[in-house]
């Protein structure tokens, strides 16, 4: 079989699983994520002996380290992913909520019940441990899910589906409700964004360029996250000691992650006595400043920013930092580099605040608290299976709720339209 | 400029003036409504003197009467324009709604806030009307609009543009928020699919044609409807009567529309007792029966099905017909030929109505209510800017809330991640 047959035969196949999938009862679910906790406990030795085939493969193709520790998984990243599955059963089962439920003129009631999408295809690089917590989110749901890891950990990821599909067949579900796509070449990719007919919905996770192949390739829609550009605005009124925690805390306590902050904005009134205080936090910490002219007069070792560092995501110890002339002038700012990600602002004054809130456009818009929390189990999702900056379906980050939708539900009692 | 060039700046005029509406107060929103429907009805003969020319420009090309029909922007149908215009003034505003508001185990407090998607590109066929009711619906949502209809309405629609621009112009909103593209060349969907970073939604509304173009050529998420093949089952206990009164309602009352009954599935048990009947009603209302083997040995006028007819949107006074075993095989019929819209279960059983309810993929499903009643109004969402029948972002008739989506608001008191 080509490859293009290999992966349509699969999508069919899963389509067809979807459907026994999305009648399961709570309990049914929650009994076959038990069970596939408990068998990837069982089989760890084997997992990680597949595991250990891409690790060395990797070294010998010379991934950096941060590449080889992201591939591993090593007991404690074992223990990470059995714990996520116990959590995946706690949460509530979303399939089968009726909402919004009333009798309407006619006579008929009419309401809504949330059901799941069918088929999900996840595209995502490097940490095998994303098939379990995706799988495991995808059949709470509901739902049929494709996998396509990266190419670098395919034994480990082909290993894990092996022991998932085992936990399935034990439970007489169709193991073709979770299935992990067995080639690496890059035309699998393609192929399975052709497949509209047998797949609704495309999560890439991963670099910017992954996310744009996929999103400028494919027929199925697609919730995406190109990356996370996350402002700060220090206003007039703003408590320091506030403001300076809660921007140490947004730059330094995890760099590396998409809801960290890259840019702060404060106001001109208060930037001569807080720009001082905060870059001797700052620089304490490691941190390079990249600043405006203002800053930089007010801040003698900050580097001068370039335009290319406004609408940068730093992943790292480093901080823009502009003086603006108010709180428009912010959400201007915003408006032009913002990632649609997370925004927040640092202010004592209502009218403010509650401007902020509502003007900026992003998927999370916070007063007086670190951009850090914006996360699906800090905003009580339970789990998150990504987040989303389009707007279309879901924004921001995205818990079992969002791996549904809603039909219409209609109770009649032989109802006809005049 | 180009097409692409002219196409490029609207979409770029259109996403700064989205930025405007969107932070509209809900009486600013009503009074520029208001405004349009007195300016349609000032400026009718001016509107309707550009229709004219719409309307024998066609009429020179040959179009069928139907089609002038659909063209023309009588009195009755402006009328219709003005009054639909008002009821949306009347609809409750969805953007600043708060819901899912709460404190979390780290003290902030996280809900999500309803807001406009932004820009919305509807491309659309024929009736000129549905520029002012989907640019309406589309303001009211705090969102802007680019509308491309069928180049035999293009006068209709820049006249009727033109009005809706000078009302906003006149309560000093961003007239490019409702903007017609000026050009009937095809090459102008095409470039208006490319720009996802100006546009957030594609609504196509028209023939399979249109819409499998659109949705195969857009970098931008589509919400579509391809058609409605809706189907209906009379199950063993099904009460005659009123099976008889919803089964006619949904063939005959207005059998164009994508909500007709197109395929009746009928329980074998009662097949013999129920079609004769059921024939009679419908030869007397001039519906034409395409039967299974089984219907034709029942009822002698019936035409034999062939295997084309049973995923076939007739839109005319034609129904198809099978007898089957029972309710799985009923669903597993709809699951194969359904087109994801409406599907009707009649029937006095608890459990299979409940069954069906539960297990049936479809927009809306219905017990013992006419397929015909799957509509905006009819459902309380107040008016209908189309229907979806993928799953993502909405499922059936999408109303106000369908042009809006939610983010996640986050209220601090200095709150930092550990």
């Amino acid at each position: 079989m080509s490859i293009e047959q290999t992966i349509r035969e699969m999508a069919v196949q899963a389509k067809k699983a979807a459907h026994a999938v999305a009648i399961l009862s709570t309990e049914q679910k929650n009994r076959v994520l038990g069970r596939m906790a408990d068998a990837l406990d069982a089989q760890k030795s084997y997992i990680q002996a597949e595991n250990a085939r891409d690790l060395v493969a990797g070294e010998a193709k010379g991934l950096a380290p941060a590449m080889l520790d992201r591939l591993q998984l090593s007991d404690k990243v074992m223990a990470a992913m059995i714990g996520g599955l116990r959590q995946v059963i706690a949460l509530p089962d979303p399939v089968g909520e009726i909402s919004d439920m009333g009798r309407r003129p006619s006579g008929i009631t009419v309401g809504r019940m949330r059901i799941p999408l069918g088929v999900i295809g996840m595209i995502y690089e490097s940490r095998p441990n994303v098939t379990v917590d995706a799988a495991a989110l995808c059949l709470k749901a509901g739902n049929a899910i494709l996998l396509r890891g990266g190419s670098e950990a395919i034994h480990s990821n082909l290993a894990l589906a092996q022991v998932l599909q085992e936990a399935l067949k034990a439970e007489k579900i169709d193991p073709a409700a979770i299935q992990v796509i067995p080639t690496t070449e890059r035309e699998a990719i393609t192929c399975l964004l052709q497949l509209e007919e047998q797949i609704d919905l495309i999560i890439p996770r991963g670099g910017e360029g992954l996310i744009r192949f996929v999103s400028e390739n494919s027929r199925i829609p697609v919730l995406k996250h190109y990356k996370g550009v996350c402002h700060l605005f220090v206003d007039a009124s703003a408590r320091f000691d506030m403001a300076l925690a809660i921007i140490l805390n947004g730059k330094v306590q995890r760099p590396g992650v998409c809801n960290a902050l890259e840019t702060l904005l404060v106001h001109k009134d208060i930037a001569a006595a807080f720009l001082p205080l905060l870059a001797a936090e700052l620089l304490a910490a490691g941190v390079e400043i990249r600043g405006c002219e203002q800053t930089c007069a007010l801040v003698p070792a900050a580097k001068a920013a370039t335009p290319a560092d406004w609408p940068m995501e730093f992943l790292d110890l480093i901080l823009a930092v502009k003086v603006v002339d108010d709180l428009d002038a912010a959400m201007a700012h915003i408006r032009e580099y913002g990632s649609q990600h997370t925004e927040v602002i640092v202010t004592e004054n209502y009218s403010h605040g509650q401007r902020f809130i509502r003007e900026v456009d992003a998927s999370a818009v916070m007063i007086n608290a670190s951009t850090r929390f914006a996360d699906g189990g800090e905003f009580g999702l339970g789990a998150e299976i990504g987040i989303s900056t389009t707007k279309l379906h879901a924004y921001g980050p995205m818990g079992l709720k969002e791996l549904t939708t809603r039909k219409f539900i209609v109770y009649g009692d032989g109802q006809i339209r005049s």
